[in-house]
């Protein structure tokens, strides 16, 4: 007998159903027993008969969390959450779970268990509908972008992890047994997504970990995230980027919002709200007078904090009605060598970032193609050339000019779900105190 | 002027155009020169007049390789390799390649440079349209596989690359320094997608890359390649997991075949099969009973060595002419120790290799998901407990039972076009010698 997915049930009613799920609440109302069983796609309420004897001797000793198969009808019942209840006829456990669950997985109250002891039992956590909606959103996210990606002509790669040399900088650098000798884990896939670029590639996409030994203990970092990377050829300046990501967002929103809308204002109150184009956007020489007239302090020139993207952010959804903001024009001590620099203004860069509701998702600009800037302005910045040497290549026999943006899906999930910490939207988080399950 | 791709470029004869790309053929005909120029959609023959002066001169120290952007009109010329042309207005240089280009870009014959000097530079060898095929024909395949898993309700997962202990066997696995403890680089997400079974996710997918400390210098072996993991809950044995392989692999060779069939025939001199529904199927007993009637030597006991998995496949091929295989019932000793067991014949496993013309594409399974069984497979394995306690407990607390498996893009890419060579399909390989470019 074919098996019906909790959330088809109601176009069962009068019919035999097969229904697999964990044993999510088990009641026991004296000769009658009740069971809320849950499968991916819901829950639904279950009776055993009185009559039933072999039912109500299996469902006697059945534990919280266990495996259980049913077959029964379905039928019309008021007084059932969701207005039908299956009249068990069989039931049988596939896998019995232990009587003391270490968290609990029903029940609100007792389901807020504190989040590090959430994480050692993230298998349990999980099996809440409102975080298996998360990955359930972070699935269709993806494959929102992708979309938008393949059709419009990008290549993907898959770039190597292993790398003879930091991507990025030096500092915050994980370093592997690289059979006889070192290997560095890639902090970023900057400077092979440039080799497409070279490889006249023109537009590609990468989705895959990235790796940062930072140390921190906040909200928003840990040391493996998925990275979302893009880079096009033949653009203008960096607004050639922001044009394409913005594209992409409201796309990736439009999805979001019709397939899961009403699941995330179910379980998160999050209105998700598909942005209107173009976003706004400041340059940073705007953005710190924003801040300077709304007597919020700066902490560094030419870059934001956390409190500085909030405040900013807010001010621009009261005024435009927006929940995203581009900072563009970042100046170059706060840039990497290889942004590029704008030709009647050197010391800011063709550069952005992108913020969302206080919390910035992206980084971008348009690169440094020239061989012979790019040298000059990775000397300028203290990089020593011979370890990248190979990437300095890319630029010597033709290279298109080209741009590109680094993003975070779960700095996009956090603000898509309305949440404040990493943890909450990550499959299973890495810090520097967590390595495990 | 918006710029027009070279696929298009035959329906806007008699229409000003504005081409970019690399300078792949210059031809100095005396006082009229060609150029042909390539982008990632094709390339065009264009030319000069003695008249234009300008791009004359532009053109006499133009350099092959270099980036260049043109403006002109296109016109019918028979004599043109495409039968268009494009007459030049303006030529400019967007990009100087440097003379003497390490390898050749154009030439078939001059092309042939060595393996390892083509990697070293990988971003010329990708300039070549067979080359750059190949990552356009990975990008549908992958977003095929991700068609059929997302319209079949999978969900995806990114699981973490960081372990504290192997997720396979403690053979081929890498050590990172990890802050002040050491930390592994994950050989599979084998252990994380059943965590998902447990979680009640009920199928999942996973993308990503694996890592393997391999020593060896095969053409089918690297250090790092990129997987492709799904596992499903609620299965009866793995001859369900079998069936949604078959299913996805169809569909997308169904894709390919229709969007890159052609290119792949023309490049590659392959021709696109979509394979029928079932595949072939044969048990490791009868694969040996059927290799040994062939006469190949045996090297293992219920194991295929790559000359019997090339025999086995050119038997099947002759006889069912089909290029797939699924060899299944693996014995226990070949298997890890979480594979299922036949019931009524404990020396053998509910597994699957899948081999596709004469490779190994794919490893599966039905898992074992009653813990005091895994226990003690695990035991009689010799494998210590206590390092993967976290996982044992992923089935104390009731788990569906599922099965999966693992697949190798780049093999199927091999298949695809019909090479010998992992190098060949991998954006930048990496091996126990090569951590560069």
């Amino acid at each position: 007998m074919e098996r019906t997915l909790i959330e088809n049930i109601d176009k069962s009613i009068g019919k035999k159903v097969r229904i697999c799920g964990f044993a999510s609440i088990i009641r026991d109302q004296g000769s009658i027993k009740f069971l809320v069983i849950r499968d991916i796609s819901g829950t639904i309420q279950a009776v055993i008969q009185k009559e039933n004897t072999k039912a109500q001797k299996i469902a006697k000793s059945l534990t919280l969390e266990s495996v259980i198969e049913i077959e029964g009808t379905v039928k019309e019942e008021k007084q059932a959450p969701c207005g039908v209840e299956v009249n068990i006829e069989n039931l049988s456990v596939l896998s019995e779970a232990e009587l003391e669950l270490p968290i609990p997985v029903v029940g609100k109250g007792q389901g807020e268990t504190d989040l590090s002891k959430r994480q050692d039992w993230r298998f349990l956590d999980l099996r809440k509908p409102e975080r298996s909606l998360i990955f359930k959103v972070w699935t269709a996210m993806e494959q929102a972008f992708r979309e938008y990606w393949t059709e419009n002509r990008y290549i993907e790669i898959h770039s190597p992890k292993f790398m003879s040399t930091p991507s990025e900088s030096g500092a915050e650098l994980f370093e592997v047994k690289y059979f006889d000798r070192k290997a560095f884990l890639a902090q970023s896939p900057q400077f092979y997504k440039q080799m497409a670029m070279a490889s006249g590639f023109e537009r590609v996409f990468e989705v895959g970990p990235v790796f940062r030994a930072n140390p921190s203990f906040t909200s928003r970092h840990d040391t493996e995230f998925t990275g979302y990377d893009m880079e096009i050829a033949y653009i203008e300046s960096h607004q050639d980027v922001m044009e394409e990501e913005q594209k992409a967002i409201a796309y990736m929103l439009t999805q979001i919002k019709e397939k899961f809308g009403e699941d995330i204002k179910k379980y998160y109150d999050r209105e998700i709200v598909v942005p209107s184009l173009p976003f706004p956007h400041v340059t940073m020489k705007q953005a710190k007078e924003i801040l300077a007239k709304l007597k919020v302090p700066s902490e560094k020139d030419g870059d934001l904090s956390p409190a500085e993207e909030r405040k900013l952010c807010e001010y621009i959804k009261e005024k435009e009605n927006h929940e995203f903001v581009f900072v563009t024009e970042y100046p170059i001590d706060v840039r990497p060598f290889y942004h590029m620099r704008i030709e009647d203004n050197p010391k800011l860069t063709k550069s952005f970032d992108l913020l969302w509701n206080g919390l910035e998702i992206t980084t971008g600009a348009q690169r440094e193609h020239r061989y012979d800037i790019l040298v000059s302005q990775a000397k300028e910045k203290g990089v020593k050339l011979e370890p990248i040497q190979f990437y300095l290549n890319f630029f010597k026999y033709g290279c298109p000019p080209h741009g590109g943006l680094g993003a975070g899906p779960s700095r996009m999930l956090m603000k898509i779900f309305n949440v404040e910490n990493v943890r909450e939207v990550t499959y299973l988080y890495r810090g520097i105190k967590r390595l495990s399950p």
